[in-house]
């Protein structure tokens, strides 16, 4: 089953599903600041776009552009700056 | 603006999108067999997953996995067969 989300007043949504019994998500985010809660710990791909993103862990804020990857721990947050419309593929590790 | 789009009977979801003036989609579609038609030509690109395809000009049916793209003319359709629920991403050429 597909399962559509919508977040921070429909800026970001996102088509969740199932692969091989992983949970995965793909998703579009129009420019914008937000912050992303975590339960499962994610990995982040940008499939076009890009995402500047800041995680807990972090001191600075790093940019990562197509076909680039992170990574995020689980009850965490991320901060991301999007300044292009950015297509995003999340995997729940 | 994100427009969610549902097809085939919700099995085939996508967010569709502008980035730069291009429309594109990012979309998923559960295991089944499905035929698209086309307006303006197209290039899909498999973000996870795999799509087995035959164009209205192909002989055989070809395979493209994640990371592989393959182009469609406008005006025309293609048939596609799914057996892993598979991430895509298509820009409108």
């Amino acid at each position: 089953m597909l399962s559509v989300n919508s977040y921070f007043e429909d800026k970001v949504k996102s088509i969740g599903f199932e692969q091989n019994s992983n949970a995965i998500s793909v998703g579009v985010m129009l420019p914008g600041n937000y912050t992303f809660g975590t339960n499962a710990a994610e990995k982040m791909t940008v499939v076009t776009g890009a995402l500047e993103i800041k995680r807990t862990t972090d001191v600075d804020w790093v940019v990562f552009s197509s076909g680039e990857s992170f990574s995020v721990e689980g009850n965490s947050s991320f901060d991301v700056k999007v300044s292009i419309e950015t297509a995003y593929l999340c995997e729940y590790l």
